[in-house]
């Protein structure tokens, strides 16, 4: 395989690099033909280096960068005034075709910000979206989601863009034959859904490349009915920030039956190993890593709480967007398709 | 307390009167002093009460309605074909003050349209929502969303009467003191929100009648950090239907946690009583009933899929709002409102 170089914004998310420098030792030892950049404060990465990482030293290059952008900080703030965070030289680093990719657990809208001012997007997509798995009913099945918040009042054109896209990323990187691709919406309404949902129909269904499966409701999206999702990403966002609550509240439930008297607490002893297995199925950390999808050069974005291992799988997301060539592929199949599709060029 | 009288949509909903004149009779036990109007087909009705309502004939009524309106009929043509519905006949009973409220769990599209149509709006409100109550972590505390799909690509002016129409069903029918009201935001974007939310926000804060309490997202519905939650009819529904999937979901997960092996399915036996109170908490069941607000009249929506105890949650909720007299409540609200809000009055 070829030799992979990824860069880490090593000073973004909430613990900063005393997680993220285990991250990349984590993955390192796993993988011989990784390289890892951490990009942040020298003096601090050179100490965790030297105490964590002796074994893949070889593997490591610190960059120095002298800023931070904090986790609050206005994405057009970030973008204009620290120009030498360690998100932004990170990102730099992809443009300049050092690293094959960048990784960042820091302020998402500012590094969606920096990555579309830096990178750009690839030619036929407006916008770039965020694309995520989330699990299923089904056995060994994900969904993939987006836009889970890039965008907000999106147009059908750009909820084509985001299906286009979607199909790239489930076909490569999930190894989906010809993925099925579903539409959000609702079912309440006298005539089904807003404007922009039945005009994306439309385009969706005007095409053969796309395998496009019609419209499905939010409670399809874990029974696994689609391989894609789209939505805006106003709704996206809601749908999976519901989610995580719902799991916890849900997962609270649970502790509060068995706490209840001393024989449920006598069971929870008993059904404590399903339980951790319950908990370890539901860990947000095994889906860590979104794509921001549509840019010129693969920028992963993980959890802002995420620790070593999550941060790890977003380092394996971005490992295989490289192995896939995906800004190439999506650029391929948004030519091909535009060419194909008369009155979409927008 | 006075006497009520609640007209059913008897033949709508997956099991139609089968589960609805045993719900009937469950709920007209505990109340002496309810009546409820039976409406639907007069021999099929006639033959489930004698066998099923001995004990509480006397506070049932049969209203024959030759039709039925089906359940992916399009609202359209219900309205304007199927005038003597089920449906139809209970939501004129409502209109005809003959009852004071009616619940059906039929074609949730048709009964928003012909209760529209029938009952009309209260003066200043220009669209009805659909509100239900979602658990929380909270212990004993719900959180009201609203509009969970009667209406999307709402305005901001909408969402504002939204806002006041959740207030005061918090404040009479939850016994809630100076509501807090939330309004559904993200979090990702550049800057927060689209258009509508933004212009909400002002809205809400510009005024003190109601206790707003700002933005939350997602996974702040459960947590029980707002009373009401206020949203687009597409956002709300695609949560709600998210958060149904979901649950199911980890339902499944646990269930297959339990499944593993001997060890785990010996654990299950031991927890049993604490997944069936698990079970027993996340059941929709007991959160049966939807308020279609904002009309001069009651109608409260169930669960298409209710079975009888779920059906006479329905009813419950039925009967709260019309001892709390909710929608002249609300009608008196909003007039206060609209008088000293200027620049509101659309």
């Amino acid at each position: 395989m070829k030799k992979i170089t990824i860069a880490l914004d090593a000073m973004g998310g909430d613990y900063g690099p005393s997680e993220i420098v285990p991250a990349a030792c984590l993955i390192l030892k796993d993988n011989p033909d990784l390289d890892i950049i951490l990009v942040g404060t020298k003096a601090i990465l050179e100490d965790l280096v030297s105490s964590h990482a002796s074994d893949v030293k070889s593997q490591i290059t610190i960059h120095h960068a002298s800023e931070i952008v904090g986790m609050n900080e206005a994405p057009a703030q970030a973008l204009r005034f620290k120009k030498d965070s360690s998100m932004r030289v990170a990102i730099n680093l992809v443009k300049e075709r050092v690293a094959h990719a960048c990784v960042s657990a820091g302020n998402t809208g500012a590094l969606m910000a920096t990555a579309k001012f830096v990178l750009k997007t690839v030619p036929g997509i407006d916008r770039p979206a965020i694309s995520a798995l989330l699990p299923t009913t089904i056995q060994g099945k994900n969904v993939r989601v987006l836009d889970l918040g890039a965008n907000v009042d999106s147009t059908a054109e750009q909820l084509f863009q985001f299906a286009i896209m979607g199909s790239v990323l489930a076909e490569t990187v999930g190894s989906i034959n010809k993925p099925a691709i579903g539409l959000l919406n609702i079912g309440e309404e006298d005539i089904k859904g807003n404007e922009q949902v039945k005009q994306t129909s439309k385009l969706l269904s005007s095409q053969t490349e796309i395998n496009y499966i019609g419209y499905i409701e939010g409670d399809d999206i874990y029974k696994g009915v689609a391989d894609v999702v789209v939505c805006d990403g106003f709704v996206g966002n809601v749908a999976l920030k519901t989610s995580e609550g719902l799991a916890k509240l849900i997962m609270q439930f649970i502790k509060e039956a068995f706490k209840k008297n001393w024989l449920t607490k006598l069971s929870a002893l008993a059904a404590k190993p399903v339980l951790k297995s319950l908990a370890k199925r539901l860990d947000p950390a095994q889906y860590n890593g979104a794509s921001f999808v549509g840019l010129q050069g693969i920028v992963i974005k993980s959890h802002g709480s995420a620790k070593a291992p999550a941060f790890a799988n977003a380092i394996k997301q971005a490992m295989i967007e490289v192995r896939n060539n995906v800004p190439e592929r999506i650029h391929a199949e948004v030519g091909a398709l535009l060419k194909k599709i008369s009155g979409l060029s927008t």
